[in-house]
């Protein structure tokens, strides 16, 4: 872990810690100086060069391939995997719908996953007619329980499963890899919610096997809010056809338009290019500070701490009964509301930290970033209320 | 029609005027200084408040209401009635989709629309086994004769037509209030591609009573890349349900989720909104020079002046043989490739004008910010070519 010392000056890079005490990394991250100039350099710089211009479109295949080489890179695959989308949720629409879903089909969700996939759940049971069947989550559950809970909800319809790697309420860390090899011995495909996962754990995604993963950059990344994307295993590309489509999906030689080989035939048109270099600098200060590894140890060490703090304190009761594998402690106060007393946490003591709806609760997000001084700062306060 | 002075005045807020001769408005418009501050301003400003907060929450509700607004204001409609989306193309895609497809199904749409349309297309027939009319237009028709095609094109399976108000290649206006009544008729919907006439064309769009109208803000309305937006006429809204949703998309009182009953059911997630308050004012700023009308008038003026200079070089001939009835222009030049013109054209004059592949072209694009002097400056290289 790096001394207090390093710690400060790299933390004085955020302007987001310099007036507040910040837990929400797990709904949106902090953006550094250095990543706030390259966003206003980059809107500039395209305006030089003439928005729409030769110059200007050779600067946004490089600034793509360069991205997504990034990313690739701390997926520990290829960049062809990887199609560019606005959000976790735009990659998880993608995933769900890629399926050629009949009358009967189901998928497999968990019970606590975010309303987001809700959302599209209900798309296709209207579009479609599939069944929903939901596996619980138990905070607490071993590994094995939750292997075991997923193979005895699998049914002869069942063509797709989808859950979060970590789960955005509970903060429970699903054993993937193991359910993916369940999933794939009865022919269904998993696609995976990775909003609080991508920057949070070390990741080798072709070795998980699994089939889908969506994240977004604003998050753990600390990149730009409107930039994130989707995994898609190589094995699987070839077969699926795009929903939603558009110029940047096709291989088009005028009248002749076919689907590109790769992920990007996911992708539909313009984004908001300039935000991809500044995802690109988030990344890599990350990777200065210390690897996925080391940065997921401290996160962890962060989250023990917490979370045993938080055993001492009268009326507050952790959803989970071991220390989270993972930057999200969420924790009960007896005879309150949550939602009240997040708001009394930011207006009062400018500390951050939102309440969950199910199970009710406080959520605390530690990165990399956060301190033992934050985290003594919340707990005086919470030995208060 | 501004004074020299004045319009210098006017275009010196825009840094990309200042060091070329822009002509690609309808590929992408210029952002203005102080668009180029407020989106470095809010984002910011976000990271000030912490980015995911009570006090975000509430600045993002205010700017999301305030976008809806200055657009609904710009049509004549209400906010409810007004999607965002990433660009035209999504907004395409949404209604494209919205549509419960049945085998057999036929989608109308005309020989000029963009690769993007095509790729939706596919992705339509794929997955539904829909089949695709199309209807020709031409560049030099009347107005009688594009409703009387289309009428003929109908068939008793067709459930929707899709095209652009203002044809991207040719120009071309479609009398769309004509349009819309012959398909109402047969109990066809309307979709429209607004990518070159939302900032160029005087819109009442209730009045139309077009079904789904798509556009982008970062064309001909000078706003940054990354936000766009889709009309849907409320007499509609109602019946139609969402394909890609989020958690924007739903009204959740936690166990329940229902679908929102205005536009934004078909919104998904987060998305860049440091960039809506950088629309609102380049709308405004829109504005300021003059209403859409006078703005359209201008437009239409420099659009003749063009064309009818081009009429007098030898080689060049116009895809249109009357003066457009908006701010593109596109021309032949005999025995050239105009790939190779517009590159010239970039690298050795700093003329930034696109080619087109169908009909192969040339496309100047002239917005109430072009001058008679960048006309004349193009002019005489065109001269020499």
């Amino acid at each position: 872990m790096k001394d207090s010392f390093s710690l400060n000056q790299v933390r004085s890079l955020y302007p987001a810690l310099a007036n507040k005490t910040y837990f929400n990394y797990g709904g949106q991250g902090v953006l550094s100086h250095q990543v706030l100039a390259q966003i206003s350099e980059n809107f500039a710089h395209i305006e030089s060069l003439g928005s729409f211009s030769i110059a200007a479109n050779n600067w946004i295949t490089e600034e793509t391939r360069l991205l997504k080489e990034a990313i690739a890179t701390e997926f520990n695959t290829k960049p062809e995997t990887i199609a560019l989308t606005e959000n976790t949720t735009h990659g998880c629409n993608i995933a769900l719908w890629s399926f050629n879903w009949q009358q009967g089909d189901r998928l497999l969700i968990s019970d606590c996953e975010h309303p987001s996939i809700l959302a599209i759940a209900k798309a296709l049971i209207s579009r479609f007619g599939i069944e929903i069947d939901y596996f619980p989550v138990f905070a607490n559950e071993s590994d094995a329980v939750a292997i075991s809970t997923i193979q005895k909800c699998l049914k002869p319809q069942t063509r797709m499963i989808m859950f979060s790697h970590v789960c955005w309420n509970t903060g429970q860390v699903l054993p993937l890899a193991e359910i993916v090899k369940v999933c794939h011995s009865h022919h269904v495909l998993v696609a995976i919610d990775a909003a609080q996962s991508v920057g949070v754990l070390p990741l080798d995604l072709p070795s998980l096997e699994v089939d889908f993963y969506a994240f977004t950059g604003h998050k753990w990344w600390n990149g730009a809010l409107g930039v994130g994307g989707l995994y898609i295993n190589s094995k699987i590309l070839e077969t699926l056809e795009p929903t939603f489509a558009g110029w940047r999906s096709l291989v088009y030689n005028f009248p002749e338009i076919k689907w590109r080989h790769d992920a990007q035939k996911f992708e539909v048109a313009s984004s908001t290019y300039p935000l991809y270099g500044a995802l690109r600098t988030a990344i890599s200060e990350g990777n200065a500070f210390g690897i996925q590894r080391e940065r997921y140890n401290r996160i962890c060490e962060l989250s023990k701490y917490l979370w045993e703090a938080l055993q001492n304190i009268p009326n507050i009761i952790c959803v989970k009964k071991e220390p989270p594998l993972c930057g999200l402690v969420s924790f009960e106060i007896a005879n309150s509301s949550h939602t009240q007393i997040s708001q009394y946490l930011e207006t009062k003591h400018k500390i951050l930290v939102r309440s969950i709806p199910h199970p009710d609760c406080l959520r605390v997000s530690l990165q990399y970033l956060s301190t033992e001084d934050d985290i003594n700062l919340l707990l005086e306060i919470l030995k208060t209320l």
